[in-house]
Formats: C-alpha cells, structure tokens, sequence
C-alpha cells in the first residue's frame, strides 16, 4: 500500500529554450539537477509538436523524480519570453513567428504552473538561488556568449520594466556610429564588440588593418572564433592579446556606465569569453574603474559564475519555478 | 479651551539643499505648498550654524501651519545625498567637507523623522507623488540643470542601489573619449553635453569651428548661456538650432540606452533645458527612436514635468516624509 510521504522536499523543473535545442532538467532546492534531457528546437517548424515532445520527455523524469505532487512549478526561460504576459514576441533565433502564447501551451499539457522569461534573466534569478549572487540584493548578470544578454536585480527584485522588457544591455550603444549589428541593423552596441561573434569582427578588423606578425594569420578566415585567438594569446601571440585587450576596454566602459545606473554590489559574468580569464578580465576591470567617478570606484566585484556550463541554462530557468507563491 | 482637531490631515516638511541656497516648504498630501522659505547654504561653513539658522527658520512655519503634531516627518535632498546612511558624503558644491551626518543632525534638531536622498531622486519621487508619474511603476526621471541628474523607479520603487548612490545617469559615458568634465576628470559624459554647463560649451566650440553667420557672434563669450542660445534660435539663427539639435541627439542617444535598461514607461524631463522644448525634445525623440532595438521602439514617453520649478524641489523632497511608515 503507497503511503504519502510528506518529508519529501519539493522540487522545480527548469526548461531552457535555445534556437537550436531545449533542455530540461527536475532541480532541487539547493540546486541539485537530479533528472536532465533534452529535445531539438529547430526541427519543430510549429509549436504544437514542439510541446507534445517536449511533455513526452519530460513527462518520465517527472515520474522517476516521484510525480506531479513534487513538482512545485515550472519555469521557463527563452529569448524574448516575456514575463508578464508568458509569451515569446518575434524571436528572431526561434523557428516560431509572431507572439506564441508558450507558458499557456506548457501549463495545460502539464497542467503545473509556469513561469516564463528571457534566457538572461533566468540566469540572474538562478545566480541569486543557487550561485555567486547568493544573498545579494543588487547585481547585474551579463552573458557573454554569440550575443550579449542581461538581467539586472535591483532592491532584490529582478527588473521587468513596464513591458516585461527591461535588461537589454547588450543593444546599448557603446561607441556612437560605431559597428554594425546585422540583427538589430544599430550602429556600436555593447553586443556587436564584447561577444564571441564581437570578438571574431574584431579580429577580422585588427588582422587586416595592422601588419602585425600573428598566428591567426594562418587560420582561414572561416574559421577564426574566440577559441582560436584565446589558444593564439596563450602562446604569447600580441595581436591576439590586443583582440582581448579591446574587447574588455568596450566591455569595461559598458559596465561603468552599467554601475552608474544601479549601483550594484557585484556584476556576475557568465559564458564562453570568460574562459579567457584574465586576458579580458583585467582590460574589463581597469577600463571600468578608468570611467567610474569617484563614489562608484573600488567598490563593484567582477565575478564569474561558478555554475557548470552544462547545468547553468536549466538551474537558472528552474530557479523561477521557485518563485512561485 | 482648545480642542482637538483628528480631522486634520498630516502634512509633510520639505527641504531643499543647494550649492547656493536651502529652500523649505510645509506641503499637504496633494502637493499644495502651504508655506515655504529660503535661506543662505553657502554662508554657514560650519553645519552648526546652518542646522541653527534652518531650525529658527521652520519652526514658525511650524506654528502656522498647526504645530508639530500636524508634521508627519521631513524629507531632505541633498547632493550626494545618501538614502541609507542619511548622510552627504563628499558633495563638492556644498561648504561642509567629507562625511556629515545631516539626516540626524536635523532630526535631533527637530525632533522629527528625516528621511535623506539625492536631490534628482528627491524629484523623482516628487513626480511619483503629485506629478507627471502619478500612478506610474517604471519611469526615469532626468533633470537637465546646470548638471544632469537622475532617479529611477523600477516596480514601483527609487533604485538606491547596495550603497544608496545608484543612478547617477549623467556621468554614464555617452562618447568615449569625448568632452573633458572638469568636476570629475571623466571623458564624454552625458552631463558634459545634455547640461546647461553642456550646452555653453558646445555653443563655444562650435562658434570656433564653423564660418556661419551667428546672432550669438554678437554676444560676449563670458555671458554665452542656454537662455542666449535659445533667444538667438527663435529668432531663427541657424547655428543656435543646431546646437540645439546637437545636444538632443546625445541625450536621445543616452536615453534609448537607459530605456534599454529599465524600460521604462516614461522619461520625464525637468529644468531649465526643457524650456527649449522642440527645439531640444523634437531631436532627443528621434534620435532615441533611432537607437532602440525593435521591441522599444514607439513605446516610451518622453514627458516634460508640469510641477511648478519654484515649488519642485520643495515638493520633491517633501514627498519622501510620505514614505515614512
């Protein structure tokens, strides 16, 4: 005879929807992923099969992790999702056109509650549950990856804006008529420099301009990508230093003018160029302080998230989940 | 024999702190100043005496408006003003230096609950409370004076951000390696542009640089100000209109930024530049238009604030006494 088992602790699911794959996990309250998977994004030109797939993987992992009764909720992050309406607008990396109402679509075939928002702003709530943000209450998350994302927490609360919206930091302009972003068609953001196609730009740009003796002078055009300049910089290569050293010049201006705006304790940040450490930390730093008058200077910690890569994604959506009242 | 009064409503004082001048006021919960007052800042080089001369000069506009069982508490703004610890730290247009603790020195003076903050936040709460943002939960409030300050309301509450000095928008670095700012050694701030200060300079350079016939070639250089630009513009001078336009496209630069932050309802805009009206709003609306990702575009108003400017700053600190529990 089953008997209830009340000691048992609830637990959240986290679902990161990215342009090409989705992946799920069942966390627990300390930030445990006791039960992951994932399902192609891309191949699913409509929504539909893309929920019922989605609902007959997760599905199992719900049983083997003790049932529906343990799932508190669910939380969802995906780019442009919206978190007051639960919808995902004009994603331009997303196989789905036009508005989709997805934390509607996910809530009826699980019939579990769901929270929805951007990839980035997951991030941040799952930094503040489960990672370097753990009892702040002002902090800014960037996301260094293909593009910039961001989420901002203010007063302990994440910042939605009026429109579900806020924490685009990657779209503000850095450098005035400066280069071109070919998905937003604005001149000089913060995304068209300090991310990993930023970075390969750079080096297209630098490799040209300069006669420079360099290793990524060797590698076909096609292939340059932050990678390769972070194993060329490794070797002592000073271009490739350079490439670093510009990148966190821009990056550091941006977050001076980041701080300035909502004073936070630390900013977190999290991605692929980070694993450049130091070649783009100290530039970022310097170049951040350098634009910092003087109430702010000294003050603001640079850390990089401590979450593992391949947990990040799903912790962060799920930490939504326990928002849930 | 004097009876008791319930139905009176509370009122709250408001103090006012400049570089040059205290001001003070005793406002209802509409925002009616019902009595008010001014005295000298820069005279009093000691704190002493300026707590001394304030109280003398409140408390009998205390008496008037019904003694001090009527007063629900005060509200202070006060450059650098610091929501947290009450104190100024550092402000370099005030006489008294280093770190004073002004909220207590009032309130041991008074005897009454002083709450303290920056005099752009101050503003910002001011409109929240009896202006243009009634009502409103995600606005950014800028004020265009001689420098550039700035509040900022994210769901529903003023940023102060993990030391009490967030927003400080005018010094975010809108063209690197731009103007030089003599009160803080930084290049390209918003305040070294979009301020009256800004503006006198832009006037300057650009009478140097450019051949064009000028009303303002006529004018002194040591009595340039806004006010000349704009008289000489209305009378239709070609060079006064693009200064305008000049400064209205940095700060409509500055702020799609700062709506890609926060996005924000509103931006509402305050001080002396604003009585240019479309000859620097007109500029500033496109231009932030121009440099707003998709998803901001046509959305967020710009809004000149229709507080009395004798009364605002008055209104705008009184109306934190009203955030006291």
């Amino acid at each position: 005879m089953a008997t209830a088992k009340p000691s048992l602790e609830p637990l959240a699911i986290g679902i990161d929807i990215g342009g090409t794959g989705t992946k799920f996990g069942i966390v627990d309250r300390v930030g445990n992923v006791l039960f992951s998977g994932e399902i192609s994004t891309k191949k699913h030109k409509h929504i539909d099969t893309f929920i019922t797939e989605l609902h007959n993987s997760v599905s199992p992992l719900i049983e083997k992790a003790g049932g529906v009764g343990r799932i508190k909720g669910m939380g969802v992050g995906a780019p442009n999702g919206n978190y007051y309406t639960g919808t995902i607008e004009y994603a331009p990396n997303l196989p789905w056109k036009g508005i989709v109402p997805l934390a509607k679509l996910i809530q009826d075939k699980f019939q579990l509650p769901v929270i929805l928002t951007n990839d980035a702003n997951a991030a941040a709530i799952g930094e503040m549950t489960y990672g370097a943000a753990q009892g702040m209450k002002d902090f800014i998350m960037i996301t260094l990856g293909t593009g910039v994302g961001s989420g901002i927490v203010a007063n302990g609360s994440l910042i939605y804006g009026h429109d579900g919206f806020a924490g685009e930091l990657g779209h503000t302009i850095i450098i005035p008529e400066g280069r071109f972003h070919e998905g937003t068609g604005k001149y000089g953001s913060l995304e068209s420099y300090a991310s990993a196609t930023g970075v390969t730009l750079t080096t297209l740009e630098l490799l040209q301009k300069s006669k420079q003796a360099s290793l990524l002078r060797d590698v076909p055009k096609d292939q340059i990508d932050s990678k390769k300049v972070y194993d060329a910089a490794m070797q002592g290569d000073k271009l490739a230093k350079e490439i670093f050293e510009y990148t966190g010049k821009i990056l550091g201006m941006a977050l001076a003018n980041f701080v300035m705006f909502s004073s936070p304790e630390a900013i977190i940040l999290f991605g692929g160029l980070t694993k450049a450490g130091d070649l783009i930390l100290k530039p970022t730093r310097e170049h951040m302080e350098a634009n910092l008058i003087q109430i702010f200077q000294n003050k603001v910690k640079i850390l990089v998230s401590h979450l593992k890569e391949s947990d990040a994604a799903i912790l962060g959506a799920s930490a939504l989940a326990w928002e849930l009242s």
